[in-house]
């Protein structure tokens, strides 16, 4: 029975927090059972951390930039952070953007809901592939949202389907907010938008005034192929607002990312801001690991420490689950998307996972609409090396005993 | 001429945001200019910052707990941070809180903002004090509340001001969502509530159902007089969740807080985090901090400065300022509130400290009604203690200059 505590609280919810009591929300980082071997967060690889560096660069930083590293910050994050973000930006892509077009947040989570904020009010409808990620859904349903889904095939986004479905709006007197994608190494598939893909989404966007939330969080966690513009490098018309992260090629306990975009909307967003600033502290520390380089020869072993977990769970997925399911090829970041072949019973299935002792986002998490049980996500990332085959062969088993033969 | 990036925006803005745009906000942390002397923002003074022993103790938090601190949290925080906190709050008070009544946040900042979001809905009723903190009118505000203010003299919060006030709100057939109040060394007056005026509010709390925001954010920094009971401490109803923060007794450039209250309030608090938990490494280094005892001993350090600047800045306003102006006196915190006398025009004095080159908070921005026009908040943390003098005095010229004598 509620306590009368418990009753008080819940007459005064308002309704962002009802919506978010109603639902399924985003676990929380809880760690496994001892004899459970976790796919399920997309956490990185502790045994990939600049502990060290990070040690060595603090004691510089608290030396040499106390007075500004442990005070209240401006708004849009540590000038010297978004200088070196920009300068970097710049390099990789041409660009030339100033350092006021960034503001460094708590992690993207934290840009993509001050995003959410500035722009959506209960009942607006905001544009997300289908699948998306379970964290960007979960923030869009707090505010109110309605969530319209936009297929997503193995080269991404189904840029072809969006602009009937904007027709389809446009007649409902609909105009959605923005659309929130993530076109490189998407979360939870794997998936990449292709460069004509990208192109044709620019200029659609172009076309019919569409504002584009581009979450960028594994872009520089590539493991093969092309390098492939950003949206936010196709851009002419302030379109595009990129999210950017320091959780997957620095720390993930620093909390901190970026938004990059028109001077205005990132002004509009530090103005949201209410935590007084981003982490000073950390944001010192981040810019001294850039601007030493050692942030980009730590983002090559990266590449190589997840490249070689992906291919060992490609390898064990072909070895363990191919009479039962298909999935994506990810060139980089940290998941791989799993089908189950019509034949093999989700429900079962699931069941039979929790048995073996293996974790997995169910698919159907990652839609607004619930559909996709017949998914699932496994994040390659977190997991060591050695025990990828362990994992993926529990997961065989799992399939095999939810098939009609078994 | 605003560009088309700028009205795209501008016509996209939530009701948030717009409301936000239309309202004077919370200046940003900008430095004053090189011949001003600023006594503004109630920021921590950058001489007293321990940044030796936090740049030892990163050391030590890397090489013992890099997998847990550089990693994703839980969105309660850090357990050893919580735990700290409270053993820490259990024996101050004499309570027996458990570690999951506590939620970690970036900067008690953030806490206000997610009780506003898990409470608020647009149009509900905040209670504040009149004057209030600028950072928790400008989150209200955001969030579409109706700001109501309960009056406050040299001892706090008019306890007695209050019921009537509730009768008056019900006959409307309002409830007000909850009492935000800063009852020690008050923001921006610096005053305090005593233990009889605390007494009256929690019996008036529980008979009336009302939830109280008890922000204490300077509560460790007492320079005299005698440390009272925390309205946590006196409530036995679930009815108040207190706000604390390191920005002042550690560092404000970690951003971390805490509130701390009923376990399904603090949950329901966790529910609304969007930036997947505060950040682990610093709660870490803050969990070291406390832990090792260097934190109560910093605290000794820190009394004795900021008690050494409030006695300059009391000093120079009874030699400067006392034909002009009445102040309070501040047992602790970081701010004294000073009324110009009837005689001194406000308009003139502003425009006179300015060309002086001091500056400080004018007393209408904290209020919601916009009153406190003959008020200015000084804080006396920031300005080193050498410099209170002068800054005083020239406070002084510019009130001498606004009077009529002149």
């Amino acid at each position: 029975m509620p306590t009368a505590s418990e009753n008080r609280i819940e007459a005064r919810l308002s309704r962002a927090a009802r919506t978010l009591a109603s639902r399924p929300g985003m676990r929380d980082f809880a760690p496994a059972a001892d004899n459970v071997i976790s796919l399920t967060i997309g956490m990185p690889a502790p045994d990939l951390f600049p502990s060290a560096q990070l040690a060595a660069l603090t004691q510089e930083v608290l030396a040499r930039e106390a007075d500004q590293a442990l005070q209240y910050g401006q708004l849009l994050g540590v000038p010297g952070l978004r200088a070196y973000l920009a300068a970097r930006l710049n390099e990789q892509e041409g660009l030339q953007l100033g350092p006021d077009q960034f503001i460094i947040t708590a992690g993207s989570s934290q840009a993509i809901a001050m995003l959410g904020q500035m722009f959506v009010d209960p009942d607006d409808t905001v544009l997300v592939e289908g699948p998306s990620f379970i964290g960007a859904l979960r923030t869009f349903r707090m505010l109110g949202a309605r969530i319209v889904e936009v297929a997503l095939d193995d080269s991404g986004l189904v840029v072809d389907d969006l602009a009937p479905l904007l027709d389809k709006l446009d007649a409902d007197g609909v105009r959605p907010t923005f659309l929130y994608t993530m076109p490189t190494f998407q979360n939870p598939t794997g998936v990449t938008l292709p460069a004509e893909r990208r192109a044709s989404l620019i200029a659609l966007a172009r076309e019919r005034d569409l504002l584009i939330v581009e979450d960028d969080a594994y872009g520089d966690l590539r493991y093969d192929g092309q390098t492939l513009p950003s949206l936010l490098s196709l851009d002419r018309d302030g379109l595009v607002v990129r999210l950017g992260t320091f959780s997957k090629i620095m720390a993930a306990g620093v909390r901190l990312g970026w938004a990059v975009g028109p001077p205005e909307l990132i002004a509009g967003l530090a103005s949201m801001k209410v935590d007084a600033g981003t982490s000073p502290f950390a944001s010192h520390l981040a810019a001294a690991f850039g601007r030493s380089g050692q942030l980009d020869r730590h983002i090559q072993i990266l590449r190589a420490g997840y490249h070689r977990r992906r291919d060992a769970m490609l390898q064990a997925l072909k070895e363990h689950c191919a009479p039962y399911a298909t999935w994506t090829y990810p060139e980089g970041g940290f998941f791989i998307w799993v089908r189950l072949k019509p034949h093999v019973s989700p429900e079962r299935m699931h069941e039979a996972a929790a048995r073996e002792g293996v974790t997995y986002v169910p698919g159907n998490v990652c839609f607004a609409s619930g559909e996709g049980q017949e998914c699932l996500r496994l994040a390659f990332s977190f997991a060591p090396e050695d025990q990828m085959p362990e994992a993926i062969a529990r997961l065989g088993r799992a399939m095999a005993s939810a098939s009609p033969s078994c």
